[in-house]
């Protein structure tokens, strides 16, 4: 629903439109998701994006508030803001440490229309980057896949996998080998109904590195998650945890063998991932080995792929056109099938 | 409702509310926001508000958004945003040119807790703020007033007037008489079985001017909006409209006469307020005329009027702490009423 004029017609009225993390889930499924995600990253890539600095505000003794508007152009222009606070101690009283809310206006009138559940948009807009890049960068008859870390990103991480690739085995590894045994019940139950793909947990990852054909690894590690040696031609790499400077998951081994290096954006991904920043700072790597952004590649300004054998790496650490290009859909989406609970 | 565990004990959960402007009406009376104003400017000249830069995006041939975030500190700390679009062409389609909404968090949790309506939230802290104003500066036997401006924000500004002073009549002048007619008729109904106080619609302001102990202008004028030399001993001017440095409503003469000169932010008056800046520039009055702020006033570090003959004088151009503190009151006591529709 992009046009306000267009919604009094349907409403009768100037609405606003809450949306629960079920009205998402019920709204928008992942196979879109990626294809907003692809578009997102297309506009930014072109500069059709007005992303500005975050605005961080501290509350003394509590945590965290970071205010995240930006605004696409075009034919479609979108508008709209996400919260996201970081709250430590929020767990002991049974609350998110990182409560997100997202906001979204007609760009054509500057109305607030919808206000969703920010925590589930980022994992879906998240786990949809990375299902975007498998799409473009994996094998396409890729049957194999490892995915590290089993926290609140995991799940939608594996959704993207399967939603792209016709998978036979994912193979589950956690630090903790019970969590990863719990994850594989719980998406065996999951998602028996739409994938016929099994779900090993393993307690080495590098058990299974040399066979798999993608690679997701979605942690807060300090260290590289898996061994780079034992990374064998043809395979996909997704980085999608390690957000911050000192984090890191990719080994540097496997962005020196790679062929193809890969980032949502490059202002981001230079700035915050710690195993890219800690890659070049040791000279790993050189920035002429990086290749450029996946908005580039589904412009088709540069090429992903070039054989079977290649090794491609996809580096993300998200950007609020993700959330504000994705939000925008599932509120058109929803305006038409009537979903949500309407104020005005 | 400042403590989301507390919440969580009323309402056994986790709860988004949402506060229409009926709502915010039946909550929040003119009296209690005038103090949350005093409160919010207290804390704003002590120090304890953090207001960051406001951030605007565009959006091609459309319009602009505004985000405002802030929060204060201290015992109970308040974090909120206001998100203020403006699209001049939205009344061709019916819609308002200025939409604002409000989104509130726990200071405490960082998650949002609220979404008000954003128009009405700002039209009666702006009232509020001149109320509070009104109240520590003018006359306290004041019986005559004067409101210069019938638009959108000047109902409030009415309100806020009758409810700090004891007044026989107030005079309403506009440049289109009729307007100030309606408006007249309009109030009377309003406010009959509340306020016993007159309301008579003027040609000219500078019919009264002369016989008035409050002038409050609320308009967008870009010259003097009365004439000074007419302004008795005694008066206390509040100069509400004038947002821009293009604009001017409060002539130079009646600053040069003022024996008190207070604003609401030192920094938004002397980089927004074009009947402030104006003076200054052409060094009609000098920034040693300028008193203070209205919150250094409510903390008793300046004084303010010292004789029934001072001529005392309030600028206002907003802030979005007045935004924070009042909606966060608001939702405190829609909480402990349980008035507003509940997302979950």
């Amino acid at each position: 629903m992009k046009s306000i004029t267009s919604f009094i017609k349907i409403n009768g009225g100037i609405n606003m439109r809450y949306l629960s993390a079920e009205d998402i889930k019920q709204v928008l499924s992942m196979k879109e998701a990626i294809e907003e995600d692809k578009k997102a990253l297309s506009l930014y890539s072109k500069g059709k994006a007005d992303i500005p600095l975050r605005t961080n505000l501290s509350v003394e003794g509590y945590g965290q508030s970071l205010y995240m508007p930006g605004t696409t152009s075009g034919e479609d222009p979108t508008l709209g803001l996400k919260i996201v606070a970081v709250y430590p101690d929020n767990p002991k009283s049974g609350l998110p440490s990182v409560p997100a809310t997202m906001i979204t206006q007609d760009a054509k009138t500057g109305i607030v229309n919808a206000i969703l559940d920010g925590t589930y948009l980022t994992q879906l807009r998240t786990g949809a980057i990375q299902g975007a890049a498998t799409d473009l960068l994996s094998k396409e008859d890729a049957k194999f896949a490892l995915l590290i870390g089993t926290g609140g990103q995991a799940l939608t991480q594996l959704e993207a996998m399967l939603t792209v690739r016709n998978l036979d085995t994912v193979y589950v590894s956690d630090r903790d080998l019970e969590k990863a045994e719990e994850f594989c019940e719980r998406v065996t139950k999951e998602f028996q109904k739409t994938f016929s793909t099994k779900f090993v947990a393993v307690s080495d990852p590098n058990e299974v590195v040399p066979k798999v054909d993608i690679i997701t690894t979605v942690t807060t590690s300090r260290k590289a998650t898996f061994n780079g040696d034992l990374v064998k031609p043809g395979t996909h790499i997704n980085g999608v945890g390690a957000y911050t400077p000192e984090m890191c998951e990719i080994p540097a081994v496997a962005l020196q063998k790679a062929d193809k290096i890969i980032f949502d954006t490059l202002d981001g991904v230079l700035s915050e991932a710690g195993d890219i920043i800690q890659a070049l700072e040791k000279a790993l790597i050189k920035k002429a080995d990086i290749d450029g952004e996946l908005g580039q590649l589904v412009n088709k300004d540069i090429k992903g792929r070039k054989s079977d054998s290649d090794i491609t790496i996809f580096k993300t650490v998200g950007t609020a056109v993700l959330d504000i290009i994705v939000a925008d859909k599932i509120v058109q989406k929803a305006s038409l099938q009537n979903i949500g609970t309407i104020l005005n």
